[in-house]
């Protein structure tokens, strides 16, 4: 196979995604971009390598390249959801041992698939050869200055909510490495939140004005709280009985394991103080989306956990490590 | 080892380059970044792939691990300079086999004279887990609308002009894949410029309104200038005798092809119309920057060089391909 890389990038990776604000795409030095009317830039890098984000080929539980190409567009967009940022491009860096056209077509029609249901153009990228497959997606979004939701303003007092319900990507993790021939409902389900994790824009956009701090649960409840505590220097009660889960993780024995310390779950952590609990359950009721109140910030630097006998034990914040 | 990706970036990665225009760097969801009002964001995306783009470690010619981190960056800066916009900040995605501490400080050094000198700060980006270091780098910048130097642009009549030397950085792979115990001045410089190439920003904003067309040369003038002709919809003619060579070049038995053919070299290659010839020599002059008029575009969709006997021959566009 001997296609060259402008071949391979305009065989598969033209005209994915929508044109407009596109001044330059795919195909000049720069790709140039148009920012909307006082808004600041908001963008975020993150990279799947095979074998060690994804299942690598060869493994029985290998993944179908579209999901990949999906999960690894979602994951990003889910970095502007969590600062309230719309999203406007993305590019693309695709390190691959060798020119396999039937996986490129597939992860290209995954990628096309995700960036048309969110409107978000393909705007540049670089294909590079080696020993194995690295993709890393950078999104570009706008938002308002001085909107941005951080990891720095919960304050004593605020709220701890999340959306959706947690755990169910964790599931799907054992799903994928323990593999067999018949899957439930439930594991369908599972596989689905783990490949095509709903990044939560409007929602993000929404809380603009109203939460105090807010993340995307990508390493864990536990350990993404844990970001908005370092940075706010705050610390926080929570109550596991009330994170919410799915019909599917009610009966799983790992559940509230799974809803603490799972990650891939991609929803999104946020604070708000008390006197907007009527709007953030406004927002919820338009968005048709469940948010759930969790427990509440302290201004002691510590993570504590309701136990069932009206007691407080810490909680260990470990998430996923890279290294 | 068991430093985290969390300290890795906090240890290495924080406070490189200037915080002007920085509302929000490294370290939650997104980095928040000022674009100057009525501009268009440029960027441009750039993977370097170890064993690949440049020698892997335990490789005799193994180069220093902050050179590495400057020609990541600087080959970035050179497609803003391209264009013609104005650096703001960049991006690091980075996969690592494991935490080496050592050559981690080394890059993060490179990484940091390069981001001073050129007043562009380190903005956010991901390290992960691979079977082999991987290092994505993208780059934000600024230009007025229109204003951009696209490859689109040249007409009929345009001369084509080239900045610095060329065949330096090609004859410097020379020297690292045939290494020597001792190496001469030449060869100094040679490795100098395959390492610190000189993204030309200057250059380009200075063209906004001159140039019709440009591109830097990163696979070779002939290559590069290829892409100018195939975006413009013309052909060109160039003078061999006249590409510009740096003393070191001009003895070396293979100064000629390299100068057409070598890579690496990022000088900017341009077009402009003859009655802008003064503006574009007011520009050398101004710049310090050696300015060399090359060859004319043509409406003929061939590139063609001039040979010593006054005829012409059909050059061979062929560059460096990644796959």
């Amino acid at each position: 196979m001997t296609i060259g890389e402008f071949d391979l990038i305009k065989t598969f990776f033209t005209d994915i995604g929508p044109v407009s604000g596109i001044a330059l795409g795919v195909g000049d030095d720069c790709a140039l971009l148009d920012i909307p009317a006082a808004h600041q830039l908001a963008t975020s890098v993150d990279t799947l390598v095979a074998g060690v984000h994804f299942p690598a080929d060869g493994e029985t539980h290998a993944a179908n390249p579209a999901l990949i190409a999906q999960k690894a567009l979602r994951c990003n967009l889910s970095d502007l959801a969590a600062v309230g940022a719309q999203p406007l491009a993305f590019t693309l860096a695709l390190t691959l041992p060798q020119v396999d056209e039937g996986w490129l077509a597939e992860f290209a029609r995954g990628l096309r698939a995700c960036a048309e249901e969110f409107s978000i153009a393909l705007i540049g990228g670089d294909t590079t050869r080696g020993a194995q497959r690295v993709i890393t997606v950078q999104v570009l979004g706008a938002v308002p200055p001085a909107q941005a939701l951080l990891r720095s303003g919960a304050r004593p007092g605020d709220i701890i909510y999340v959306s959706g319900t947690l755990g169910d990507a964790r599931a799907a993790l054992d799903v994928i490495y323990r593999p067999s021939a018949q899957l439930s409902d439930e594991q369908h389900d599972w596989l689905r939140r783990y490949y095509l994790p709903s990044p939560r824009l409007t929602l993000g956009i929404a809380l603009r004005g109203v939460a105090s701090a807010a993340i995307d649960i990508s390493d864990g409840l536990a350990a993404d709280l844990g970001h908005i505590l370092d940075h706010s220097g705050v610390g926080a009660t929570i109550n596991p009985s009330l994170l919410p889960l799915s019909p599917a993780m009610l009966t799983h024995p790992q559940a509230l394991n799974f809803a603490l310390h799972g990650g891939d779950d991609y929803e999104l952590c946020f604070t708000a103080p008390p006197r907007l609990r009527t709007a953030v359950e406004n927002i919820a009721t338009q968005l048709q989306l469940p948010i759930t109140a969790i427990g509440e910030i302290i201004a002691e630097k510590t993570l504590l956990q309701h136990t069932g006998e009206g007691g407080m034990t810490v909680l260990t914040r470990a998430g996923y490590q890279h290294f």
